[in-house]
């Protein structure tokens, strides 16, 4: 008889995110019993007839009472209100861990609240997912092969931080322990920045009215691609702009400045400055295919 | 014994483009002869082991003077020194065409001159392309179900625009008429403002020092996804930024705007105004899809 890593874990959040690593665990034989638990019922009862959990808590301070681990894959604006009612209900020594994009407001929420409450917090970000949303979308390979980054602090428990190290990479993941304030200038840059344009792309494209027609009707792959991501969760990507307000903000300054450069050449019609700009860009882009970028 | 639709065409630029419309009209066998010609002799001689064009061109003052149709598939500030010595060997009557990006500069260069050398011009633009360049990269199907643009003018000859109307639907386009300056508007705004911005993500994101590593290596694929453009040929790229000035300054603008919007909604932390910039964006993007957008 296989001992599991973890008993019984409770995942709060039965998305995309939460969802498949319900699904990764148990493909992994890693965990005896999955509870989900979704503020969304419909989306609840969704992830219990597709599998992606064992059960749904009937309350989530039930199910998380006796749990091992509690995984919060909630919008992080929802994250403290979340944790406050799980910590209360908690078992002491037990693991409770996240998946937001955004560490530095999180950690600082969560951690002293844990502290306090006997529990051990782990605070983690897989860095995959798709633009789409709910348990449907869920699946149990999201993880594999992808970054998982940790953001362990000095009064992290490392039994517990390895327990969620090895729980992610029985999800598929390679595990990165990073700087709080690092990961967020990192993920601002390569994620959150790129869903702001995307966002503020389609929204100038689809505003242009010289003509009666949706000019979006014209787009091709190239552009259905590019703005992919502008179709995923506007509560989600309206709390993580809220919560890496200063590294966005940064970035979106730095990214206005070469906008502006590339503007400024085509509007003085300089050739060989633009070549050199596309050029540069393309060798940096190709470089990411050549490395082999875990995606 | 079935006749064709054209007896030699002559591709000049065997690239994706070029190449890709070779291979489709070969496939619908619409064509007796394709005889490619290229400024990279390497290219042109991939063009012909890989059976993309039945021939190479010794010269192409040869090539074209008994053609039917020639198809200029070559950068758009390209187009003109390629017309000029192209016309001046072709036949009276015989169609010139081309695949450029930008319609107006190139139409009023090259029309004039067809109209003085006793060639019928039909601009074109086909919808479609990857990020990839080279002989290497056509394939035949990259026209299938996409939109091809043809850009007519009052002086066009009907029979010539017909002619090349049914070539671009024998390559499996959907085939659209449309102004001239609509068509670089449109083009600016779903096509060349995207790609710019796409540059400029690329060399922002690159150019960030804070930290030692790459952090392009902490990308997932959905940077990968948005990024994909920015691998596109830097001389095409040089060129249509060069020759559709006017429309493109004007779409960075209103992109500007729209980004601006947003950042000033981070700034001040203002959720509603977020969340309802992200919800429009992603009716916007998921209409696309369910319209079933060519691509």
């Amino acid at each position: 008889m296989t001992a599991y890593l973890i008993d019984k874990i409770v995942i709060i959040g039965v998305g995309l995110i939460g969802g498949s690593l319900a699904l990764a665990l148990k493909q992994a034989a890693s965990v005896r019993t999955v509870v989900g638990w979704d503020t969304d019922r419909e989306n609840l009862e969704l992830a219990v007839q597709l599998g992606v959990v064992d059960i749904a808590a009937d309350s989530v301070e039930q199910a998380v009472a006796d749990a091992d681990v509690v995984v919060l894959a909630v919008p992080v604006r929802s994250m403290l209100a979340v944790a406050q009612n799980v910590i209360a209900h908690m078992k002491c020594g037990a693991v409770l861990s996240d998946t937001g994009s955004v560490k530095q407001t999180v950690v600082s929420e969560l951690e002293p609240l844990a502290q306090a409450g006997g529990v051990n917090f782990i605070a983690g970000h897989p860095i995959s997912g798709t633009e789409r949303s709910g348990a449907g979308s869920a699946f149990a390979e999201l993880y594999r092969g992808k970054r998982c980054i940790l953001t362990p602090t000095i009064n992290s428990n490392i039994e517990a931080l390895t327990l969620i190290e090895t729980m992610w990479q029985a999800a598929g993941s390679e595990v990165v322990r990073m700087d709080i304030v690092k990961h967020d200038r990192i993920l601002a840059a390569i994620s959150h920045l790129p869903h702001m344009i995307a966002y503020s792309l389609v929204n100038s494209v689809s505003s242009y009215d010289r003509y009666e027609e949706n000019i979006l009707d014209f787009s091709a792959g190239g552009f259905r691609d590019f703005t992919r991501i502008a179709s995923s969760d506007p509560v989600m990507w309206r709390d993580i702009a809220l919560n890496n307000r200063e590294s966005l903000l940064e970035m979106i300054t730095q990214f206005e400045q070469f906008l502006a450069e590339l503007k400024q050449d085509i509007d003085s019609g300089d050739g060989e400055k633009l070549f050199e700009f596309f050029y540069r860009s393309k060798i940096s882009r190709d470089a990411l295919l050549a490395q082999g970028v875990k995606s």
